[in-house]
């Protein structure tokens, strides 16, 4: 049950120009299933990304890392569901290698043109011969109007799929920019999350690329998480087909440059807070905001020991106000000077803590109107400085259990 | 349910020279129920204490800090549940000051060398009226073979009663050790947990206490975690009220001294391990070490990554081998050069994972047949060092959200 999401309908996810798409099923676990697509990308376009920083990162990360730093223009993308590919060694690196070789043939491209990107099982061999197999159909399908079809078919314990389509005007010229994500949990993305693809038709100096996929991935996959399990293959990629007729856009600083990165930013952050909605189990959707601190940094960490912290989340499943929880968890966050005395905590609008106790002006009825709404703010003002950062999170249900105790069977 | 714990007999527990427990019902938080415990302390007792490091401490810790280091020997330490008077800010401190002085005019002493200690809920105030009225009674029921009642007494969401009791020779005396503990659920101590209690009548020179306390925390309750959740009041007070008839121990280093430590070391870790076996929901009681690390911070870290790490947990709870979320976890634990290729996993005498992906020799029946039992050891081991370092954790089950969606219900 995801917290205020429903499936995009087709018909409003913009195509790209200079993208197609094809899907197929593959049977790469389970049979009569969407779980392999391929992105296939015109001549001229651009692409950056942001990867795992788990140590385990899956072969696909360290081909993907590989594959770009050779310098070739990239022209497909691989994805398959079913099987992570990762914890398989050299071995692993040897299938997905195979894979890349098998859609470089047949598109007739170096096969260090193609990423490849895997999510499911991990510690299982990837059976790379039926994706193998499969890529001819997934061709076959390519067509610029598919992605809610790849949405669907790069789902794993997802129950809605995520996708999010904008258009802006660049200098006067409608641009577009489409994406899609996949995720539901192993959830707290250090890099980027598994997956997030975002195209857009604008032009972006291919030397502005990387910075603008990391502050993408900055303010929306790196702020999320269910349930602070950095997954072994995280990954977002930002691709720029540079179709679009517009000057081209080497900074951001100037008018068309803003516009065009804040579409893009509000695009990742809405497929971010998407993997939110749809976590593991979900039934809240929790803003966790910290204010006044000393460093971004300690804002970060205020914010994400609230957001893992599984008492705060098993209270927020019950709607119980039981807020001791969170002064507990900004306690141990690990700031070592922080002077309790200071902190101003709000649930929503009400002020719930203050001077190191419960706010004299605090009603427990209050805090529990807030509670019942399935979206919930956490306030947090720690009183240091001015730096602020929020975190997007969801509760822990009996069903975040099940679905982990369930999951291979 | 706990894992392998069967409450103690009160017939198994020494009782210890020169300490005296009562017991009564105060009616703190609910009617009908033990909920305040007193300890009175012969004259010439020596007292250490370790604390927790949460920021938001609650008001008995700051007074516990603060009367020890007035450096009156400690005469009575006060116990209740019900309520942890933590996030209570300035009034919480006056209500513990209130309810220090109550006893300390019972008995005749300075408030100064009573010590308080509350577990329960948090940012509600402590009802310390009740818990005053209730100390007459309290004090009348001293007996020194009350360590059983007193285990029962400070308990909360445990469900079985934690003690523990050792006889030691130390210069050829036999000499006593006798602790209780409490704890289930916002277990991860930082310093000690909530609460533990370990008394002895070895004579102890005072200088030594400070030390020997933490080293005992340190291999016991500071290895430990249940949910990762650090409590605003965890507390480990370690007693010595020098009855016993062999000559001082000064230092660890003779044999008497390490014959003394040894058994405390035992009894604390016995008593840390007890709060996991009684974890919320816990059907499993699993034991990370980590091995062949460069420090003992770096096994650490790895060996809570896993700990902590909610899919793991709940993995352990489906008795899966999903053993990639193991290798998962090491990967995120921290450690930027970390070399996974070096990595042994091994799940109780089965080698798992080595060279980055799964072991040649691994069969998925081998780790089904360790997963199922109730307790199962987790060994990596890291290749870079000598260091090592163990923790003990339980598994995550639907009856831990359960029991903390209901909590305050």
């Amino acid at each position: 049950m995801a917290v205020n999401l429903s499936a995009p309908q087709g018909a409003d996810l913009f195509p790209v120009a200079g993208l197609r798409i094809g899907v197929t099923e593959a049977g790469v676990r389970k049979a009569g299933r969407k779980d392999l697509s391929v992105l296939l990308l015109d001549e001229g376009a651009s692409v950056a990304g942001v990867f795992t920083q788990n140590r385990f990162c899956a072969a696909p990360v360290l081909l993907c890392r590989e594959h770009l730093a050779a310098g070739q223009p990239v022209r497909a993308m691989v994805i398959n569901t079913g099987n992570a590919n990762a914890g398989t060694g050299a071995d692993g690196l040897r299938r997905a290698r195979s894979t890349c070789a098998a859609l470089g043939r047949l598109l007739g491209v170096a096969p260090q043109q193609v990423l490849p990107f895997s999510t499911g099982v991990i510690l299982e061999p990837l059976p790379h011969e039926r994706i193998e197999a499969g890529l001819p159909a997934a061709i076959a399908d390519a067509r610029a109007d598919n992605w809610l079809r790849a949405a669907e078919a790069i789902m794993t314990t997802d129950t809605v799929p995520k996708a999010c389509s904008r258009q802006v005007r660049v200098d006067g010229v409608c641009v577009t920019i489409t994406g899609i994500s996949k995720g539901a949990g192993m959830i707290r993305p250090n890099m980027a999350t598994m997956l997030g693809f975002i195209a857009t038709d604008a032009r972006i100096a291919p030397a502005a690329m990387a910075q603008l996929a990391r502050d993408m991935a900055d303010s929306s996959f790196n702020r999320i998480t269910v349930d602070g399990d950095t997954s072994t293959n995280d990954s977002m990629m930002l691709i720029a087909t540079n179709k679009a007729d517009h000057p081209l856009i080497r900074s951001f600083d100037g008018a068309a440059g803003q516009a065009l990165k804040q579409a893009l930013m509000d695009v990742a952050r809405q497929l971010a807070q998407a993997i939110v909605r749809d976590g593991e189990g979900a039934t809240k959707f929790m803003t966790i905001a910290v204010e006044g601190g000393a460093s971004v940094a300690e804002c970060r960490q205020v914010a994400y020991a609230i957001a893992h912290s599984p008492l705060v989340k098993t209270a927020f499943f019950a709607s119980d106000p039981n807020l001791g929880r969170i002064l507990a968890a900004i306690g141990y966050a690990g700031i070592g000077d922080l002077d309790v005395d200071k902190i101003r905590l709000y649930l929503g609008d009400v002020l719930v803590a203050e001077k190191g106790g419960r706010a004299a002006s605090y009603q427990e009825q209050d805090g529990q109107r807030i509670m019942k709404a399935p979206e919930i703010t956490v306030r947090v003002q720690l009183g240091r400085g001015t730096a602020a950062a929020t975190v997007w999170t969801c509760d822990f249900s009996y069903d975040y259990v099940k679905i982990n105790a369930e999951y291979r069977s």
